[in-house]
């Protein structure tokens, strides 16, 4: 027995020694990940920068310092914070609700381009362009209060899967896009929102995946009705008519028209990016402009110059040009989507 | 000596006990004061339905306990955080500009409406209705850039004076709405301005004289175009077409467009204020609305029904009709104006 135990004595220590060693390494390295706000982003130039660019604004000494309460930061949503391939996700909900729609609507059988989607023919409905997207943009998102279609919305994001990945939408977005929302707004940030996309379609979720409340996303925008439901109760009807777009330069009319002031950061991925991130590049003081470039096949999608959806042509000329961060997916994020739950 | 002590010492002890009293009295004043966020209230019933609402949605056990993000509040400007006679101080604004915009433009001598501003015939001026004063508005607001148009507004703010009182016009807000903002946003509400004035006019003033920062500012707007300067900096010009009018049910509608929640609280004094004030009281849960009447003559204004500007009427009577809470500036403000620097 007494030998037995040095033995086992000497085993035990240094089992303990050994367990003990894997426990602080585990500990050290939880404390550097829990240490690193970015920790989905590899230690490559654009998180350089971004840290660069955090503190040279916080810093009370900083010569760059800005005051918290004009620490705005813009974020483009579609291409930047989640996914928007193969289609935009809106335009997948319009289509998606045109078909739930369809049952109530036999007219639609004989009419364009209502035809097509009900017999499945993405090619004959792409052919008429523009016009046909809107018919179901306004099928789809009008004349309907804004209570009912907060409802529809809601549904289809716990309901619907994304065709390639079988990934719930708001599983979409980057994780790497996520720390970087927290880590500016640990550092007195505000973050906005300024998408093309349908203001109340992203006020649905921005809050719950991204952090940001429903008065800080900034899109575009229907013409609503103020009126008297049956029930004497007032409600807000969704036009047909468009009152903001906010893409492009409407982007940065659209920043000075809803927050009024001009963010010190901005961030995009695509041309409807551009002028957004140049109102944000031309103000005084440091000035932050990112690209996100989707260039990883692999775990994402590879695009630019010739895409449909989310271009990145003369926006990303200009950022070579300026200096301008861009982000390659694949060399400088780690990972792309957050784990599932 | 000693008797003259003990003469003194006496009085001393007196004297030292008046003022130590005195001290005292000062000291339980101020903390009274120190202790009543709202002291310029008088202790009526608004005062009382203002405290009761907070109590109720900001206590945790309350039935109608409001989650902090959620406590949205909307004020009105015109008439409910500031005054609005003679005129609109924005539309003072305007033709100060208009009057010194004049050398620059010869031809105004022989142009309607502008001629009657030159010669001081306002009376003929007014004749021309809404077409005259659309037309100001535009001579006066647009064509401009926007940083153009802010230190416009910046200029006439430090310089302008109110023709009755001799004040300047950020000096004409209302003591007890100030105390009533600090109020709710001490109680975790976020404050915001929902006004049918020119949201980048009001922006110029509202972060210092209400805490209300740009962000959180909605109000009537014009169409920016994003345009290049001269020096290859991009700047928005500001067109003579109205983009959005923040007044009547305009006010709700732009509280859903711009903010994107219903507030808990409205704050409003005239029939423009109505749609905001039933669109906010609509809500499930606890709700607040608050009409100011102005029936003050000797230290304000009185006016109501038949007022040509902040005309009070069917949001009068819709108030008395459910039950809305009305603050007479007579009888329930202890004072108007905060004191002039």
């Amino acid at each position: 027995m007494r030998s037995s135990a040095r033995v086992h004595g000497k085993k035990a220590t240094q089992v303990a020694a050994a367990v003990l060693g894997s426990v602080l390494l585990i500990a050290a390295t939880n404390k550097t990940l829990a240490d690193d706000p970015l920790s989905s982003w590899n230690d490559t130039t654009p998180k350089k920068a971004i840290i660069d660019f955090v503190e040279r604004v916080t810093k009370p000494a900083s010569p760059d310092f800005v005051r918290p309460e004009e620490r705005i930061a813009t974020f483009d949503n579609d291409g930047t914070l989640w996914a928007e391939k193969p289609i935009y996700f809106q335009f997948q909900f319009a289509l998606d609700r045109v078909k739930a729609l369809a049952p109530q609507h036999p007219e639609w059988k004989n009419k364009e381009p209502f035809n097509h989607l009900i017999t499945g023919d993405m090619k004959a409905f792409l052919a008429g362009g523009e016009k046909s997207v809107m018919a179901v943009m306004a099928a789809s998102h009008t004349g309907i209060t804004t209570d009912e279609f907060d409802k529809i919305v809601k549904d289809w994001l716990r309901t619907a899967r994304h065709p390639k990945t079988g990934r719930r939408y708001t599983e979409m977005v980057y994780q790497p896009m996520l720390e970087l929302l927290a880590y500016l707004r640990a550092n007195g940030f505000k973050t906005f929102i300024v998408s093309g996309g349908g203001v109340e379609f992203m006020r649905v979720f921005t809050n719950k995946s991204y952090g940001i409340p429903p008065e800080q996303v900034v899109g575009s925008s229907a013409v609503t009705r103020y009126q008297f439901a049956a029930d004497g109760k007032p409600e807000l009807l969704r036009e047909a008519k468009v009152l903001f777009v906010d893409d492009g330069p409407g982007k940065a009319e659209g920043i000075n028209t809803f927050i009024g002031r001009r963010p010190i950061a901005a961030f995009g991925n695509s041309d409807g990016d551009q002028q957004m991130l140049e109102w944000t590049a031309a103000g005084s003081g440091a000035r932050f402009a990112l690209i996100v470039h989707h260039d990883d096949a692999e775990r994402e999608w590879a695009y630019d110059r010739k895409s449909d959806v989310g271009k990145l042509d003369k926006a990303w000329d200009e950022a070579v040009a300026k200096g301008w961060t861009v982000v390659s997916m694949k060399d400088d994020w780690a990972t792309i989507f957050p784990p599932t739950k």
